[in-house]
């Protein structure tokens, strides 16, 4: 014993109760009486059956268990593989408009507000703070064009405790609303810029992302660019792609040179292994056959596909195409904050295309909570740190609890583990989630240390 | 003056602030700085502009007036349409069956539970209290075939001061789960004494309602009994109809003589004006305008027609119709009991259909809001008590607070009162929703000496 444990960091935290996450087999695997220790490093140090207590004691002291009650249990992170960080500030508001005239009407004129570093401030902390108090412990970010604002967001994100994937946005072309753009060059050289400085902040948790805003905003050569960047720092790409058929349209129109919309992408070098694309409502087989070659994945965003009236995204056949797939608020377009809403609103898509569709089995909430956790971290490419309770993954968790003083859930008599798992993802909200854990760290309940 | 407010009740309460509501010819009147005064009938005496203070004050102290902060207001109660109490105890659960299989398999068993007081005391508190919170002022409520239980959900929703119509449900017909129903004398002699001890008990806001499951729980000669009854008690009645497939194809089979669904309630006299039916998605042209020419209304429950599979109303052809429409959670086939998630799903389920059929304009969210208080006041025959803030009505209302401690809203800037409404829409819950007025009188948050 003593020599195994060389070397290893010590326990800084065991708990003792249910835990609940997915495998690459298993959709939704319930450990009942699990004990699970976190190192001081915040990483998974063992899991293991609560009987197994007396052989583990040796490495912490056994009254310093944390024990979770009857009616709690412990979830990996929920991980937003979409969000626009700079559109919080309309959140809720402005659903009556299909994509491009929904862009040019609300989004470009908010988004040109971020220039203001007091605005961006004010936003990012809200939608930061918002999303860990959700249970989203990574987020995939769009901020804005502009550099310093969108290192804002990284030092925030970083502040709070949250793991960030953060994307400067990239667009040089832009012919409704001719504010809100770079040239070429300046996007360029910001981009570098960008990655250059938040690289050298050495957040642990937060990386920077090259973030084309999509395939209309931006020229040809400016993509060339962007997926040389990413390619050079072997860094993340964001992007969307196939959201709404008037932009599918205008891609073939501003790309005719291309096979389809994923073509001009990969045609940049932009599909890559740490490639994420939002949508996807409207890829083709062969498109999804290039996603699954390239290791590029998906984000699903069903809110925001039903609430801007873009689209519905067939889950079923991106999965039989192994696509890595995970699920995004998508906010402003979707107007929930919440990766909880986003597993509702996935099965809802789901369950629509099944009353159509006789041969399609709807997504199940066991397929739903995957999707919004190990198929996150997957999707992102984060699935080595992230995504579930494997040994040696940063501990990224979820405490729910579903009996809160004044909570959003009622129990008439003691239920088991799946059934408490299914309630919290169909009742349940913010208040159920009691703790929030990052990286081993607990960021929620905020604390007064952390800048307000 | 003095003449004119001859023998009109003292008023009891003056609010001033925004308020909307919804008229025959607005979907959403926004009232600016509005003065409301509520007699001390808990009706509506007056609702003025603020600047006409000075007119109205001989009537009331000014001193006492409520003033509302910048970010509230005042809106009618919610009403939900059609809920089941009875199943408010696996709500959030068991949504992977199709309607016939889900009544046996979950339904059934569960209501069959409602013969012990107990069980059913808890249940029913819970699911009028969680309501209350939710903003519903006014409930139809489904309950069991026990009687004794079904008085005890009108006791416990008087108690409260909820707003309801209850309903002992009637079913001699019940193949699958066989102890889970009546003998047809059971059925109409219990029905019989739930609406004699019922109104005996002159709760002023709580009423029977005559509630023959669906046509395939009943026999024809029930459902001729049930008519009857309700004729000659001038009493509401409710019921399912045409809210899956296979449920269509049962009740032609089980009714071969009749033209349509609605036929069979039709013949039985149970579509009147007063009658409420809840889902409708497969009603024909022909039978839309039966119930227009009855004056009989749908409950649309969107929530449980996705989650359950069973199809997507087509409001606007409802509403083309002239039909007379309101909201319904369905618990537990919705698996949300707040009218709020129902306004959600409305406009998704009408923007899935737009999206399939370009001539359909989606359903708004002045129209959702709408639809949630006016029509179903109007569906459930209410509309001459509640509904919206015509004067005379009772104050059914909620005062609305955007910024909470604790809450599920961030404001970045001061918003005008559309955007605070649309965000409470989208965005709010529970916590926003700071006071429930049932005719006049508060009756959330609750207080001490409520049975608890």
């Amino acid at each position: 014993m003593a020599n195994s444990s060389f070397n290893k960091p010590d326990i800084e935290r065991v708990f003792r109760g249910t835990f609940v996450h997915s495998t690459r087999t298993c959709a939704l695997q319930i450990l009942e009486d699990a004990l699970l220790g976190v190192d001081t490093e915040g990483k998974i140090a063992f899991i293991e059956k609560g009987e197994d207590l007396g052989r583990l004691a040796a490495d912490f002291k056994t009254s310093d268990i944390i024990q979770l009650s009857q009616h709690e249990f412990f979830m990996p992170g929920l991980v937003d593989t979409h969000i626009h960080a700079s559109q919080y500030s309309y959140a809720g508001t402005a659903l009556d408009l299909p994509l491009l005239q929904w862009l040019n009407t609300y989004t470009f004129p908010v988004e040109s507000q971020f220039k203001d570093l007091d605005f961006a401030r004010k936003v990012y902390k809200q939608v930061v703070k918002r999303t860990l108090r959700n249970g989203t412990t990574t987020a995939c970010y769009f901020a804005t064009i502009h550099t310093n604002s969108s290192l804002l967001l990284g030092e925030i994100a970083n502040a709070f405790g949250q793991r960030a994937l953060v994307g400067k946005v990239c667009m040089d072309r832009n012919n409704a609303v001719k504010y809100y753009k770079e040239t070429l060059q300046e996007s360029q050289d910001e981009t570098c810029r960008f990655i250059a400085e938040l690289l050298n902040k050495k957040y642990p948790l937060v990386k920077p992302v090259v973030t084309p805003r999509f395939a209309p905003s931006c020229s040809g050569a400016l993509l060339g660019q962007l997926g040389a960047i990413a390619k050079n720092n072997n860094l993340h790409i964001q992007s969307h792609i196939s959201e709404n058929p008037e932009e599918v349209m205008l891609v073939k129109e501003l790309f005719p040179e291309s096979e389809s919309y994923s073509d001009v992408y990969c045609k940049y070098n932009l599909l890559t292994d740490k490639t994420i694309m939002a949508h996807g409502c409207y890829l083709s087989d062969k498109e999804l056959t290039l996603f699954r070659e390239t290791g590029a994945s998906l984000s699903h965003c069903p809110n925001s596909n039903i609430s801007l009236c873009s689209g519905i995204l067939n889950v079923r056949n991106v999965l039989k195409h192994n696509v890595k797939l995970g699920l995004g608020t998508d906010v402003a377009g979707g107007y929930s904050a919440s990766i909880l809403d986003a597993m509702r609103r996935a099965q809802d898509s789901s369950k629509v295309l099944a009353m159509q569709d006789s041969d399609l089995d709807p997504l199940t909430f066991e397929e739903a909570f995957r999707l919004a956790t190990l198929g996150g971290s997957q999707a992102l490419s984060l699935d080595g740190q992230t995504g579930n309770f494997e040994v040696g993954k940063d501990f990224d968790a979820l405490r729910v609890n579903l009996i809160v003083p004044g909570g959003p859930i009622d129990l008439i008599q003691h239920e088991e583990p799946k059934i408490l798992v299914e309630k919290f993802l169909n009742l349940g909200d913010d208040r159920n989630i009691v703790e929030v854990f990052v990286a081993g760290r607990r960021v929620v309940p905020f604390t007064d240390s952390k800048p307000e």
